[in-house]
This record gives C-alpha cells, sequence and structure tokens, in this order.
C-alpha cells in the first residue's frame, strides 16, 4: 500500500504585479501561493479542488498566520512547501514554508486552517479523499 | 422628468499594494478602479449590480483598451470619471478618465464594453434599467 | 492637550474583483484593508506614511494572523477598526475588526506586526510620531 | 546565426484568486499573465527585466487593449503565446493570445505597448538587446 501524500513541493517566479514599491513580494500575495500549494497537494492526492466545489464541498479560509523573515523579490526562483498539519472532522490545518530555491533561505512560513462547508456556509465533514489521501 | 443619469465621479486613495516596484499604480489596477465606477454609475442610476447578477443578468468585459499618459502614486487622491458611451440591445460601452485630485492632471483613460449574458453565458438583451436610465 | 489618536474607522465597498466565486471577499483582501486601516490612521495621527518612505523609514510586515468568522460580498459597505496594539523600539502591532456595516455582524479579526527598517532593509527605531503619536 | 527568438509559449495554471463570483478568470488577470509572457520571452533572448531595471531603464506600459471571447476557470491550464510587434526607437508593442491547452480554444488576445524611460520616467532608446534580440 502506497504511503499517504503528505506534502508537496511547488516551484514558481515572483510575478512583477506581486511586488511593491520597497521591491519585495507584498505580504498579502502570500496566501494566493499558499492556496496554490493547496492546489497542487490535493491534486497529487488524487483530487481537484476544482471538482469538490462542483460537488458543493468547500474549503474556506477561517484561520490563518504567517510570519515573513526574508524578502522575495521579483522573477526570484522560490520552492513553496505545502504540508498536512491536524485533521479533524470537518477542518484542515495546512504548513507552509517558502524558500529561495537558488540559496535554500527561508523567506515566510505560514498556516492556514480550512473549514469544510457546503454552498450555504452550512459547516458539513470532510470528505474521505482529504482526510485520508488516496 | 429628470436627466438620465449617464455619468458620474468617484474619489479614492491608491493603496499600497496596488503599486509597483517602478512606484506607481500598476496598469492592471485601473480595470478595478473603473469597475468601481461602472458600480458607482449604476448605484446612481437606482440599480444595483450585486442585485443585476443575483437576477442571473451578468456584465462580462468583452473589449477593452486604456492609455496611460501620467503615472499615480500610493495615497493619492485620484478622482475615476465614468461615462456611458454607446448603448446597444445586449452591449454597454463606458470611458472612463482617471485624473489627480489635487491638481487635474490626466493620468489615464480607458474604454470597457460589456456584453449582457445569462448564467450559461449566453447574450441576452440589456435590461432596460441600464439602456434607458431610471 | 490631546489625546493621543489609538485607534481609527475607515468606511468602504467592497470591490468586484476582491470576491471569489464562492461569492465573497478572498482572505488575501483582508492585508489590503488592513493596510488602509493603518495608512489612515497613521494620517490622523499627522503622519502620512508616503512621506516615511521617501525618508527611507520603511514598515514591514514580519508577523501577521487573521480569523474570519462570517462572510462579505460583493458592494457589501464595511466598517474597519484599526488600534494600535503594542508599541516597542522598533516594531508596532496594530489590531483589526472588519464589520459589516449594515448591522454590525464581524467578519473578521486581524493583528500584525511591523518592524521598523531602513532601505538596506536593517532594522531601525520606531520615528517619535508612530511612537507616541502627534 | 542564429534566428532572433521574437515569441515564446508559456503555460501555466489558473489560480483561485484570479476567478470572480462569475467563476472565470476576472479580466483584470490577463495584464499579469501578459507581464509573465514578457518576462519570458526577454528571457529567452538572453534579458533579464529585473536587471534592466536594476540599470535604470524601465519599460512603462503606455497602451493597451484585449479581447475576450471565451471563459477560463479555476485550475485550468492555459498557453500565453507572447509575440513581439512593432519595435520602435524608444517603444516596444507586444501580442498576446491566451489559449485554453486542452482544446486550444481562444480565451483572449492583447496588445500592449511599452515605452522605455529612466527612473525620472524620461524617454530613453530602448536597449540593443531589446531591440535587435540576441
Amino acid at each position: 500500500m502506497a504511503e499517504p501524500i503528505t506534502q508537496c513541493d511547488v516551484d514558481f517566479r515572483v510575478r512583477y504585479s506581486e511586488v511593491d514599491q520597497m521591491g519585495v513580494v507584498h505580504h498579502s500575495r502570500y496566501w494566493v501561493y499558499f492556496e496554490m500549494g493547496r492546489t497542487e497537494l490535493l491534486r497529487r492526492q488524487g483530487t481537484a479542488y476544482a471538482d469538490l466545489e462542483r460537488e458543493g464541498v468547500l474549503l474556506a479560509v477561517v484561520n490563518c498566520s504567517a510570519r515573513f523573515r526574508a524578502a522575495a523579490g521579483y522573477d526570484e526562483l522560490l520552492t513553496l512547501t505545502t504540508r498536512i498539519g491536524e485533521v479533524r472532522r470537518a477542518s484542515i490545518t495546512h504548513e507552509y514554508e517558502v524558500r529561495r530555491k537558488a540559496d535554500g533561505v527561508l523567506i515566510c512560513t505560514g498556516r492556514t486552517t480550512l473549514a469544510c462547508i457546503d454552498r450555504d456556509r452550512r459547516v458539513i465533514p470532510l470528505p474521505p479523499a482529504i482526510r485520508h489521501g488516496p
């Protein structure tokens, strides 16, 4: 039986419009990166989040935090590591690390908790594919 | 009978995250400003676009252009003027001007054409409230 | 002697592009709102952050967290309350609350810690205007 | 002698936060994609735009237009083709096409003209690397 997949790495380049007038990635952009990481982790587990939403299973961020340790600039190649933290009946926590690919310098760490809800925003159990992996 | 309302002005401040590392508003942000202008123009005509969408009437940008003449910086107070251009059976064209409020300097002009569509993205006639005003 | 100003309220409308396909404000947008709140609080204290940056005094987010309690939709009028939390030699913490203006429902709370740095990203003391208010 | 490189393709996935409540990529996002295309085209020609900016050579969008023909949704894989159009002494025009990778359906076409300016926003000649390619 295959080991469950509980983390994944995604490489990406910083886009020009993601950088502010200090010349560094604006802190609000990291949540967009983290979301990209969750999407890829789910895909490698065999689930497309787009399909989940079409079936009426939504994952809404209810809690989040981040710590910024170094700055990243335009066109830098970054590596985002996304890991599953705690999985509960109706929520899931992910942890993130962003590193500069060239030298491994840690740029940022983060954490989000997502609640599983239906289209009327009522809490529902996480689907088994997310709770237990593939 | 009241004159139809065919233009409106909105004042707003440039947000920090809207500015790029050249220190000026990124060109992609103006479309967000223009959309704010259309929302306000519609509201002054008596229609909330949010209500239209709930009723299944969507306005999708099909064509757009802009010309940038001067730069705007963080925290500058700008005035956006939105005017109705051509109104056709199933589409509407708006024209925009953004000026620095302090001295009236022209920052940018733009134009968008929106098609009226339903939730299945089929073209439908513009609602009378938009075609003829209040 | 005037009381120091340590909090301020800003009203604003949710823009169309700030809402995701769940029909609610995307969580990444709240950081942009919070930044707008900090800018306004500083302004009421008599300081323009744009001027500070021109003088080489930058405030960089080093830590942030938020908790989302209810959803906000397109065109809703929201009230953002920004308060100064802890002020240290070279950092400042702000606390935020976003409420729906119509009924006062709490949408989101947040907190950011900003470090004061120079253009070479070295930590420097907060300017007196920020430490002690006007 | 090698043929000059005058176009390039970039594949990318639509991020969740790029989609609006109609469930399609918001029109303002395409300018961010186009910019990514220009960055990659320049890189394949042997120039990093980040380096140009560090040397004081900036490329500012002065004119842009786009036409939207079909909608793209969250997590769809898209192909952006960027081509050099007209090259003048101090400006360069690019043309863009975005297609759905799965079936080649044309989503959007666009065009931007960039002026070459220095840090004081005065027009300067395009560097030879951009005018003539590698």
